[in-house]
């Protein structure tokens, strides 16, 4: 029996992992990471520790109460609740040393305090891209983000998934056809809850914000334009709202999707949501929101959107931009409750050398070669029966056990153990690499 | 000409890299990985936030001024100062689910809030490995972190480089021997500091503790064994010293030079050497240093050794460990400073396409076949000149442009130019990839 001397248990909100389940979180991460490579963005990896001025700057309401502040000596300092007010430091900072548009993404920890609950975390992975343009940022910028969507959860292989799209422009410029823009924000927010509360909830709520009828109406007839994408778009162009932002809106949102549908991704991935208004963000233009069809449930697993100026906190030059992020730790955790993903090893180890002599030379040497093959490759090293050993392989999800023994050393041969299919084979030593790689 | 609203810069102690400089960073990363895994480490990821009674139970002197510790709201928090402490939490709470030997790595950010020099960083990565026994672990697991050693600093190229080695036991044993064994962490201090201080003022710094004559003379003919590698083992076990602690160390350095020799490293990386102590630490058998032949003055560029219990204030386990770390932020860093390390591109992309018509259909097919390919590729967006465009790929070191005009896309080919030859050249489109490969 375990008996610790001190509480060594995880602090609530923060998700410690198996060895097994670290395994399939960190192939997640990798899927995560090659795509925004192949799609061209390139690594940034600020402090997660800045001045609280920085961070308090963009921050507020929730953010700032949930944010880890302490001084040291004389600084000041809080640890980061997001990527984006670092990427918007950074590029300030490094401005004239940066390329634009500047592609970058970056996968990090932050940090929020917040009151620990199911699916919320103090400590979490975001899993972030943004192209920054200096001055202007081309719309063809938006369409090209969901074609990175599509490729991140096609390879993580999750289920069924639809990329949701709409344009803020849409909600703001109704909002001012109506002479309620400064309620703008308020709407947005409970626009958002649509889908969660339903519709009767929608109209106490849009009432409880102190709309009046003729807008609550005007609000409930634009969130319910549905179908197609092209229906929906052509819907929207026949409202005949005047507004100049919502013509503006129609406009780009009809660009978006048409430019899309050159990037190889299949129609039904993408659907036009006017329900989208991710309304606790700072975007302007082009929303997403990414749901898994089977499992709504999980809510948004990618969201993002267009953002007229990153950085007008930190530096007067205009820095239009558009991005995405995946909060890795929160999906981590829900598709391990839904069941959606499984854990079947513990180790990427693919050979484990059993060694049946005292000299070392031959385990050693063969262990050599099967590394500079590429090839994740253990000794085992303890003393112990043989069945102790072979339990350790089989524990961690080790397919095949060699084993080099008086005769194997002596005929140049070594055993090969399939742990899987129980077979068992003994090839020359030459040949081990090529019986290895065909497992 | 850039102005900044706020003070942008990282604090002091911090270290970040521009796009060009994090690639480097990014592989350097990538190749300590890549190695840790083919020998068979798995990762774990622990929460860089701990309670403070965690930390505080290891730390100590220097290592606890240093702390960034805070309280968010009944909790007493600190950062983590390295991934070791966390490791012995780790390994004390999940006891029953771990199979031993425990191998895993971890390569994650420590923080320490230092006085800011050269050299010295407040937020730094440690790249660790160890494998840590269920109460025992056999030595030739110290064999094989040399093994490790040897093949992160072959293939990450940065010159030559020795594997220095010693055994923490001759040292003690020696105080033993001699009476001063109370005095037998100030030795190994003042030992770690002969190569950087010289003969007189090590003297000096012997004397300066308290230690006699006698004692003096024993520690200067101790650490003045040089000579090969069986010499040097030749020469202790010729000392005619009794103490069994001392015994049993030149044993264990036997014992561990013999088996590294099955391991496929050169001799003339391995160096038995006596002025290793690493008496910071907390080690108890085997110790290791590397250092680079043509730049000593970076000092140890990986260090680590054995101990007896890992984790003995967080459980009545023994837990034998052995293991290693890199300080990848301290070693990038010099490397940058001593000119080893060269930065040649911005972006791991190596395809920009460039659409000569309004038209994207064929450029954002092309990019999707590119990208299935597992080839990373941009097609730049933004409207502009040619040589605008071509600019952006030459800054950000792109090898490859292709163009897609009316002409191309008519006779469904495409124009490919390489920046670094200047050489251009019309494939038909189904052999793009093949020309991609061929760069």
């Amino acid at each position: 029996m375990k008996r610790n001397k001190m509480m060594t248990q995880v602090l609530a909100g923060f998700l410690e992992l198996l060895p097994k389940e670290q395994l399939v979180f960190d192939h997640l991460k990798g899927v995560i990471e090659e795509t925004y490579k192949i799609f061209g963005f390139t690594s940034i990896d600020t402090p997660a520790i800045e001045r609280s001025e920085i961070l308090l700057a963009k921050a507020g309401g929730d953010t700032e109460k949930q944010i880890y502040r302490f001084t040291k000596g004389d600084n000041d300092l809080s640890l980061r609740f997001d990527l984006t007010v670092p990427l918007a430091r950074y590029v300030s900072e490094h401005f004239n040393e940066i390329t634009f548009p500047f592609r970058r993404y970056q996968i990090a920890k932050v940090y929020r305090g917040e009151s620990p609950q199911k699916g919320r975390f103090r400590e979490f992975y975001q899993c972030d891209i943004d192209i920054i343009g200096n001055g202007d940022l081309s719309l063809m910028n938006d369409a090209e983000i969901p074609a990175v969507i599509y490729t991140v959860f096609k390879k993580m292989n999750i289920g069924k998934f639809i990329i949701r799209i709409s344009n803020r422009k849409l909600i703001v410029g109704l909002t001012q056809n109506l002479g309620i823009e400064d309620m703008a924000t308020e709407v947005m927010r409970v626009v958002d809850k649509i889908e969660k509360v339903g519709p009767e909830s929608f109209i106490e709520l849009l009432k409880g914000i102190g709309l009046e009828e003729t807008s609550i109406n005007e609000i409930i007839r634009f969130v319910g334009i549905t179908g197609t994408n092209d229906s929906i778009i052509s819907q929207l162009e026949n409202l005949g709202i005047q507004n100049p932002l919502f013509i503006d809106g129609v406009q780009e949102l009809k660009k978006v999707i048409a430019l899309i549908r050159n990037l190889d991704i299949p129609d039904e991935y993408i659907q036009v949501d006017l329900s989208i208004a991710r309304g606790l963000d700072y975007y302007t233009g082009t929303v997403y929101e990414t749901v898994l069809v089977d499992n709504p449930k999980l809510g948004s697993i990618c969201s993002g959107g267009r953002y007229d100026n990153l950085a007008d906190k930190y530096t007067d030059k205009k820095l239009p931009g558009v991005g995405i992020s995946i909060g890795l730790t929160r999906l981590f955790s829900q598709l391990r409750d839904a069941g959606l993903i499984t854990f079947d090893r513990s180790t990427m180890t693919k050979v484990l050398i059993v060694p049946m002599t005292l000299d070392m030379t031959g385990a050693f040497n063969l262990a050599s070669t099967i590394r500079r093959a590429g090839i994740a490759c253990e000794v085992y090293h303890e003393v112990g029966k043989i069945k102790a050993k072979i339990g350790y392989a089989d524990k961690q999800g080790i397919p095949l056990v060699i084993f080099l023994g008086e005769n194997e050393i002596s005929a140049g041969t070594a055993t090969i153990k399939n742990l899987k299919t129980g077979s068992q084979e003994t090839v020359e030593l030459s040949k081990v690499i090529y019986k290895i790689q065909e497992v």
